[in-house]
């Protein structure tokens, strides 16, 4: 066969017990030796600054190098790189619309979305990045060490060099303690996925400008702010196993609830076994059938295009507009692309409820027009409310009016979070912890389940059981105690 | 939200080292009171005969139903129901071939395939059915309990009932041991998956003259003859789990090497861990672009039609071809439908080392043309070697020459197996397993790492990590102890 490999780390594999264990201690260390907290604040404002960049809206026509194809419609570059903006039928099981039309975003290759690691002072440290995307609120955000597609880290194309990237492909030494691909936004993405990755070193480490070592304890602290780390960071931190974690006794409050769920599943309402079934079974029998058309037969669907725009006919959904981006601290120093722009912000809330003690988290299994492996876990309600406006209440999702309406004594957390800025202009979603009590019975209606926060991480292991909303979310439920 | 569940089976589920154990025993007994060897032997020659079927090669135009689109030449049923042929223009990394054209299957649905269990003198039994397939060699073969098209059991065409579908759908009681989905073959399917099920009963339950109830070991014997346990059979049996099982000591023999294998991987060469970033890495960097093209347009890669097969100008590959099948005990009297026809038969093998006294296996990472998620884990050699029979050395495939001229003491296991006979036509792998001993050492090129066989049993609890030929060598392989 003598195939050539590409890429041959063959880095030697951490524990997961004992990554679980080592990055409990950095989430519980909020002061850092090597980052201070006056430092970091004194950083990020500099940088936020440092990369601003101006973003202004532009016909497609002046849309350098991106064109829609005379025949198909479809919107690429003249490169054949980056991405491009297709079409496609969908048809599934859903009851209020069963199928439907609209643009997607085709992107075949998977990139790297890399954390690199260093212990100091016995503490591991996250070397992270303030990092301007077009269509991130606030432009900068606190990113991955490495966010690169697979160009390159082939080195295929022309193109600066990723800083930091050598880390990840196994061109130096290391240890991999997250290695996952896993799915993104799979209603605006064709079966898009990255690998999500934390590598150690513990070399030497020259740390430019826009790098600085956070311990997971301060990275915490900033999640509780809105709009500052990117849905990217986000992704990789929720993949952080918390297997073989031991917990402390549970002491009847909410953290003390969540530590023992991100623990152990013994006291788990349904084993690992029955979750896998069920959502076998609803992968099964709840079709999706995706058929990539053309993206000018998306006319069809009640889709319009104009000089600035492709748009629903009815006002609701996303856009597709173009930007250009005039910027200083970026591999070029200014480009045009296309972005993808949700018409209203979104929603995305985790119902939890303890159960004998352990926080138990309500899971959707959702399909999306672009998922790859059917049903995804998503978070209980997910879903941009404004599109639902003007549905009869039985079709609107379950649960969202509860959302909506809760006694906000019961909210436990409440960030508004972009997601990735490089393909969505503005694109937020309100991240909302709710804890029910007893408001909403331990009874789940068929497409739902209850987990524990450690079942969710055993099949976060593995590729496509967990969306990029339910991960984002995660992760700031990470910050909880 | 409001969705319509389509089947809403809530069954219990059990726990895997339970079932573990429990077919570690029936795996055991050789001997049934239920079904005597004596009987046993004498139903399946009776079955043979009854089942017999006049399977003849017709033109396509003779094929009732079916018939070629008038734009894209894809071949479907009038009634947009079974399957259709179409093209796909595949673009991978291999070194020998990166990109060509060829037909394949398409067929959305995800059907079940069921065996339904139940406990005889505390020894659990399978109830395993006679079945005519137009492709089989033998026409009649050992298959699950139920092979139903997702048409099938959610009742949406007439058609003759299922029988013992109930106990899958959950419109009975009983309790799920195994549910999982599973590929099929890539090189012939585009994404094509089902269902893999065990489910137990306590009820009392009426047996056909079509079915008999067999204790894994009884079906372990029949695994050693050529073509008698049919590929469904063989795929479900590889899924059921090993998890948890406890093996006695070594005792330095290829039999309880393979005991320490399926029971723990504290001694594994590596980590579970580690398998997966190594599998993630493949994944990501070796490229499957699928492009799904009108069955006319695979003319481009050397494809012709004509009165009574689709085939390859060079006579390599395979064939569509139609059959028209005269039979008698099947929901229809008689019908007639293309099959793929493969134009030599396949080779699949294990190369297999006892390292620390526990057995490994050697896998190949592997993407086909229908693969739906990369690289699937794939026997050792798997290939259809007279299509390599051309190729300078360098570009065979690692391995094949060393099974091919193996010293025939090293052979634990060399029976020829068919593929699914309702899509393939007389489509036969070589299934062998080999103990290497010292021919192989136990560095392995980059596509290829040993595992143990417990570590499999646990990938096999999840979709899409090991490929149907390897799931087959599996099911062989617990024979043989």
């Amino acid at each position: 066969m003598a195939e050539t490999p590409l890429i041959h780390h063959e880095l030697p594999v951490a524990d997961q017990a004992d990554t679980a264990r080592r990055f409990m201690l950095s989430a519980a260390t909020e002061h850092s030796s090597v980052t201070p907290a006056a430092e970091l604040a004194d950083w990020l404002a500099r940088r936020t600054v440092a990369g601003r960049a101006r973003i202004s809206r532009i016909p497609f026509a002046e849309a350098t190098g991106w064109a829609f194809d005379v025949r198909s419609g479809n919107l690429a570059h003249a490169s054949g790189r980056f991405f491009s903006v297709e079409g496609i039928s969908v048809r599934t099981d859903r009851q209020w619309i069963s199928s439907w039309i609209q643009p997607i975003i085709v992107q075949a290759e998977i990139g790297i979305l890399g954390i690199l690691v260093k212990e100091f002072d016995g503490v591991l440290h996250c070397l992270m990045q303030t990092k301007m995307e077009p269509g991130n609120v606030n432009t900068v955000q606190l990113s991955p060490t490495v966010q690169a597609t697979r160009s390159n880290y082939l080195g295929v194309h022309r193109g600066k060099h990723v800083d930091y990237l050598d880390y990840f492909t196994g061109a130096r030494g290391g240890r991999v303690l997250v290695d996952v691909l896993q799915s993104e936004q799979g209603a605006w993405f064709l079966h898009k996925r990255n690998r999500n990755m934390v590598v150690e070193t513990e070399e030497d480490v020259p740390v430019g400008d826009d790098y600085r070592w956070l311990t997971f304890g301060q990275i915490k602290q900033l999640l509780q702010r809105d709009n500052v780390v990117n849905m990217d960071s986000r992704t990789v931190i929720s993949c952080v196993p918390a297997v073989g974690f031991e917990a402390p006794d549970g002491d009847g409050t909410f953290a003390g609830s969540l530590l023992q769920s991100l623990a152990g599943n013994t006291s788990a309402l349904h084993s690992g076994s029955d979750i896998l079934s069920w959502l076998t079974e609803i992968r099964a029998t709840r079709d999706l059938v995706q058929r990539r058309i053309p993206l000018n037969d998306t006319v069809q669907g009640g889709w319009y295009r104009d000089d600035v725009q492709i748009a629903h006919e009815s006002g609701r959904y996303f856009k597709v507009v173009a930007v250009s981006v005039e910027a200083s601290s970026r591999e070029v120093s200014g480009w045009r692309q296309p972005l993808v722009e949700p018409n209203n912000p979104g929603l995305t809330a985790f119902l939890t409820k303890r159960v004998n003690g352990v926080l138990h988290v309500l899971m959707q299994a959702r399909v999306d027009a672009g998922s790859l492996n059917g049903a995804e876990l998503a978070p209980t309600v997910h879903c941009q409310p404004d599109n639902y406006a003007h549905y009869p209440e039985r079709y609107r999702p379950s649960y969202l009016d509860y959302v909506l309406t809760v006694d906000p004594r019961r909210i436990r957390y409440d960030v508004m979070q972009s997601e990735e800025g490089g393909r969505f202009l503005h694109a937020q979603n309100r991240n909302v912890v709710i804890d029910v009590g007893d408001d909403i019975p331990v009874e789940a209606p068929y497409g739902y389940r209850w987990m524990t926060l450690n079942q969710l991480g055993v099949l976060l292991m593995h590729s496509n059981y967990l969306n990029v909303e339910a991960r984002s979310l995660l992760a700031c439920m990470r910050t909880l105690w």
